[in-house]
């Protein structure tokens, strides 16, 4: 302990180039076919075409009355009707009409719909039961409250293409068009530890010395937020021995582990060393040049001839959380195969100065917009101290202020300064 | 049939009107106990305080040695260490040091750390494995780098609010003050129903005038993608003893039920009849001045004594998930207990000129923010009929385009419209 080095080893990295690093070996892990039902969120890993033309018939628009175009306006003898999904066998003559609900087929024949509202009842038998003529008051244009045959989707039209995430508005299409099982990219199974003998769990009483476990929580549900699946790989104790079998155990369960606690320059800082020499791993950076953050690691190891990632994201809360937005969610969305795996990054304005940091800072606010379109971000608490994760609550941005420079040393309100959106990517 | 109205008897009211309705009726329905790992995306109905003050102990902020201020710089002898989480009775005296760990306790008598970078060492024992005398190269401050007890979070503070959306934050921060079981607002359990004679299952082939149903699956995405829990109510048929038993079963199992289709004015468009007739229930309104949407219709009933909402919403696909997110989105984060249930707008700039429509227009579109800071609004394919649901892949809000008027028939590219954010409210 006397001699161990006082300052790191590891040489400082930008946050660009831990960010480059950590996607460089966020790789896609493979495929799997899954029920479109519970698809939702994942990527596709294949292009999905239409086997029949929608509408595969042609549709009326309206609830009214199939007709001829070349009739005009008029009385028709109503021949019969035409709903949804029944299949009639009513033709449209000259001089006649057929009624037709929204979504009926336009029975032969017909070549424009008339709507409900632009005709009148003539003649009605049965009590009112049938129709037998009414009036057409508008003359028809050709082709009129008709979907045509494929206007929606042509057969064999391309609907939806690999690497599109799959939202509501996917999943329906997948049932219009049959696809059941779709062919999606495999999501990464991430683990999350904490380590430390300080750390109980949060359901036990403080003894002198102890603080309760609140980072396994908090990235759990940052994960599981983004429709990742997790495992909890409970509390790691500070030493080597417990160290190594616990994540060895958890290598065997997950691709991805993250970690909190044990990176820094301290006696117990064992993660580095363990996963250095007892589990033969790739230490890409160890240091990164920002607050909150500073000893983020993030290194790649073999197990089983599987290959590995693991984050070890500082003890701090809210350096945990913010290193986990910043390298940890990007890398698992490349992962489960998105197309577009960084955060949303926005212009917002300033509502209060900020002196800057010598490091560049990622600063909680909340973003509200204004009438003049711009996105306000505003500081959560003027106690920006790292370990205050009481400032994170209700923010759904970080602010990405530029490191100090002797030119600039505050940035004033009003100022435009880039945010990034935390959690879902809009 | 033939004496059907040939115009919707029901008023007309105005998108304003008809949310305002919803939210009338949308009342939040109840409070559970939970636990804090199962609670992401419940709302708070507890304001939450801490026990402990936070740390609750004096806790050091670096890796270094525990010192008297008064002592300046210069040498110190070591008289042993504090580990985080290891209770240590070691006393820091005058010309003497304590090593301490992040987030260990700085031991009685210190009053300051200096971090292990502004030290070096001077004498050391057993080879390197004790340290005896370090030099203290740089004057410390009074409390410099330690955490007083309270300092985060002090005793009896209230640390979250009853109202509070739980986020990975709050979950956190129910994790550090030991609440595991919290008080939440119970969510509404909402049934989807798809209704129409011409509608078959996904997985089915078509047959002559069907189609297969793919509301359901879009709005159970939907509804689950905002963490709602969803029932299955499967496809009702166009004929009311089939609608009324199907909608008496789901009363039983849910608090909500949305439907599409059948609320139009063909004669298979028996959903309002139903609930009217058989049901007893209050149409609340029927008919709204929006494009797409017009025939939304949203009633309130009453099943063993519990009162019930029922959405009906239109057939169109574009349609049913349009106004699932204007209506019954912010009805079900009401009644979930969200203070802020009402979807983000922004102020967006249009890419390019879109006609205006007689009636409020809700147009698919996706945003992205460009240079100037200001979200641009993308239309998503030209085709903006509204049964095209193609359009809606990847788009991220609704523009919310004005009617037109004599004055404006046209809006240009570049002009600011409002625009909603879909799905997640950010
Ligand atoms: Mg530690
Ligand atoms: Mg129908």
């Amino acid at each position: 302990i006397a001699l161990r080095p006082r300052e790191s080893d590891y040489p400082m990295v930008s946050v660009d180039e831990a960010l480059k690093t950590v996607l460089q070996y966020a790789n896609q892990g493979g495929t799997h076919r899954r029920n479109f039902k519970d698809a939702l969120g994942f990527v596709l890993a294949e292009d999905v075409f239409s086997q029949e033309p929608l509408p595969p018939f042609p549709a009326s628009i309206k609830d009214g009355y199939a007709v001829i175009v070349a009739d005009g306006t008029g009385r028709r003898r109503v021949l019969g009707d035409s709903t949804a999904g029944v299949h009639s066998l009513c033709e449209v003559l000259p001089g006649c009409c057929v009624r037709v609900s929204t979504g009926a087929v336009v029975p032969p024949g017909a070549n424009a719909v008339v709507q409900v509202e632009d005709t009148a009842l003539l003649k009605d038998a049965d009590s009112g039961r049938a129709e037998l003529e009414v009036m057409i008051m508008k003359a028809p244009v050709l082709n009129q409250d008709i979907r045509p045959i494929g206007s929606d989707i042509q057969q064999n039209e391309k609907v939806l293409s690999a690497g599109m995430c799959l939202g509501p508005s996917e999943i329906g299409l997948l049932a219009t068009v049959g696809v059941t099982q779709v062919l999606c990219y495999t999501k990464p199974t991430v683990g999350v530890m904490s380590t430390g003998n300080e750390l109980v769990e949060p359901g036990q009483k403080l003894s002198r010395g102890k603080i309760r476990d609140s980072n396994r929580s908090t990235l759990l549900a940052c994960l599981r937020e983004q429709g990742i699946p997790t495992v909890d790989l409970g509390i790691a104790r500070d030493n080597a021995d417990a160290l190594l079998s616990q994540i060895l155990e958890a290598l065997d369960q997950v691709d991805v582990i993250v970690t909190s606690g044990g990176v820094s320059m301290g006696e117990k800082d064992l993660v580095k060393d363990v996963l250095r020499i007892d589990l033969n791993a790739m230490i890409r950076f160890a240091r990164v040049f920002m607050k909150p953050g500073k000893p983020t690691t993030f290194t790649t190891l073999s197990h089983n001839g599987k290959s590995k990632l693991f984050f070890g994201l500082p003890g701090n809360p809210v350096s945990a959380l913010v290193t986990c937005n910043l390298y940890v969610l990007p890398a698992i969305r490349k992962m489960s195969g998105f197309a577009k795996f960084q955060s949303t990054v926005i212009k917002a304005k300033l509502a209060s100065a900020i002196t800057l940091d010598p490091r560049p800072e990622y600063h909680r606010c909340i973003l509200s917009w204004g009438e003049d379109g711009l996105a306000l971000a505003e500081s959560t608490g003027c106690n920006q101290m790292s370990s205050r994760l009481l400032s994170v609550r209700s923010s759904n941005a970080l602010l990405m202020l530029p490191p100090k420079t002797d030119e600039q040393q505050v940035l004033t309100a009003g100022q435009m300064v880039d945010a990034m959106v935390l959690g879902t990517v809009i």
